[in-house]
């Protein structure tokens, strides 16, 4: 095989049968017929998946190592999930825990375009954890979610990212949104970004960028797992002044967050992950999001570095603890928690924004 | 709440907490933030989603029904399933269940153009089950698959369809795929009909359809859940003369197969299903394939019902199981097994569908 995708799988089984489940996995996820049927030589030493390695990780659960030819991928991103877990997500004894790609597929994709340090540059951060909230509930008005925005950048936030149920509904439509906050952003002056989320089909997106453009926003989120990665894939590359957050919605999956956040969206250009931290409504353990951060941000075919978002029920009192634990290269998200200090918003919010740059970073 | 969607979830759980944790769900899934800091009398009357029901089904799980607001979806399938189970699917205690929509909002998706009657006419068949193989391994060039195109024809196949891992890979790039394999049945002179795989961003899958119907082809395949429910839902309302069968690639999920292959799925407008039939290489029970054949064809808002396609490991010898099981109004894919008899591929392809005809349908 010359160049080769070498996929991990983590397997319950045992050790009678894993070897015959391996070269299943192996073969689901490349030829998915009898080998003993294929006489094509090219096939049999090119597209055929290898077994590379089994190892018995304990608790019934084993690594199995296969090779995929990245031939099969090209540079299509939905064509890259579907060779590496397409069937294979279908049973439920299986999990893709990690991927290593060749260097000019990776590079193929081409990564952030931005990433951790122009980020820092939009808002005049300089080495520190960057702060963000979110615009909610949706239901409101654009001008009542131009009202809250306002508030949030008098209370010194980087980032307001829309909630992600807002999407272009009746009641606050994508362009009326876009335009009163941004507007309501202008008239305070400062470096505050609004950053909407992107909806519907790829055509939908690209409409949606255009009257993000033209109300000078320069930074988007995107749910990869509902847009489709190659339609992600597509709008990150067609416009390279845009800065793209991923958002986790529907990545509830049996994929590894830190291999699908830290290493697939990443790869794709997303300048920066959110992803549920631990401690919140959600169930990933910190050594989950450890690894979520340290991925998006390691050495890795010189890619921009992505910034870790930590989120899903952050509040005030965590700050200190998030930044002993994250340190200073991340995007700190606490949402509805300062939301619920109502009449005292701009003060809640220039607490957090005070806690993050107060912290004494190493 | 005007206009409402009844999603029901089942949720791991004991009797103390489910309350809560259903409340939980409800909130997640409308507008993610304290309800006590929303003071809008819009959204706590009409958007915050509300629990209808709590249902305890025995051995620690309880179905959860849910009422969301119509209003958060407007007709964009990938913010219905964004609203529908977004954030919720990164919980491991959740599976969606089902969900029910109101009648405007299913008729507004569409459903099928064509369904199972008109996939029946195509290939000139009456009251009985259609076949289906599948063009594999990957690796192979166009004339070798158009050669086995036409082995399979020559044996009365029905429908052909790519291995769901073809692509546009260089080996086989997509256009040269369509031609040959086209000319070949077409030299061949029956109903047999190609379907090729459609894979990329919603342009390339746009350029693909322009080139499958410069070659003739009305049917073509596309795994949603990698493509993204939008896009498909966009292609499949622009090209209403071209059937489309949805693929369950990356549909591994705690999402209801039922509820997504047999309502979702065809709600976009799917004409027919591919699914991992129960004793083959996937662990669906019976009971769970018998659910989404029968959803896919029930009355449901006068949407055209969606062909079941059971695949995944099936072979000649289950053939009159599967159609005592399912009766006539299924598709039967045999991929991988009928490849296997190699220089017998017509005669077993032959048997396959005569074994189809023959059975006493009641």
């Amino acid at each position: 095989m010359q160049s080769v995708i070498e996929a991990t799988y983590h397997v319950r089984g045992d050790a009678q049968s894993i070897a015959d489940r391996a070269r299943a996995i192996a073969v689901e996820q490349s030829v998915e017929m009898p080998l003993d049927a294929i006489d094509d030589a090219y096939v049999n030493a090119e597209i055929v998946g290898r077994v590379l390695d089994l190892r018995d990780l304990g608790n019934g659960t084993f690594a199995v190592r296969i090779a995929l030819a990245a031939a099969t991928i090209g540079n299509d991103a939905g064509q890259l999930i579907n060779m590496l877990f397409g069937n294979t997500s279908i049973h439920d004894d299986v999990i893709l825990h990690d991927v290593e790609l060749a260097d000019e597929l990776v590079r193929g994709f081409g990564g952030p375009r931005h990433g951790l340090e122009a980020l820092r540059q939009r808002v005049g951060a300089r080495r520190r954890a960057l702060t963000c909230s979110a615009l909610k509930p949706q239901g409101l008005p654009a001008e009542k979610l131009a009202a809250l925005a306002l508030r949030f950048a008098q209370g010194g936030i980087d980032y307001i990212k829309d909630d992600h149920g807002l999407a272009d509904q009746a009641y606050s439509p994508f362009a009326a949104r876009a335009e009163a906050i941004t507007a309501a952003l202008r008239r305070h002056g400062a470096a505050t970004r609004y950053v909407p989320s992107l909806s519907g089909d790829l055509d939908t997106m690209r409409t949606q960028i255009a009257v993000a453009k033209a109300a000078e926003i320069d930074t988007v989120m995107v749910a990869p797992m509902i847009a489709g990665l190659a339609n992600v894939h597509r709008l990150m590359r067609e416009h390279p002044g845009m800065a793209f957050l991923a958002h986790p919605s529907l990545a509830g999956s049996r994929m590894a967050p830190p291999l699908l956040f830290g290493k697939l969206f990443r790869m794709l250009g997303a300048d920066a992950v959110v992803y549920p931290n631990y401690g919140g409504r959600f169930g990933y353990s910190p050594e989950t999001c450890r690894a979520i951060a340290r991925t998006a941000l390691a050495d890795w075919h010189d890619l921009k570095p992505s910034v870790p978002v930590p989120a899903g029920g952050m509040t005030l009192d965590r700050v200190r603890e998030m930044l002993d634990f994250y340190g200073a290269d991340i995007m700190l998200l606490i949402g509805g928690s300062l939301l619920a200090a109502r009449g005292k918003l701009v003060a809640e919010t220039a607490a957090f924004v005070d806690a993050v740059k107060a912290y004494p970073y190493g």
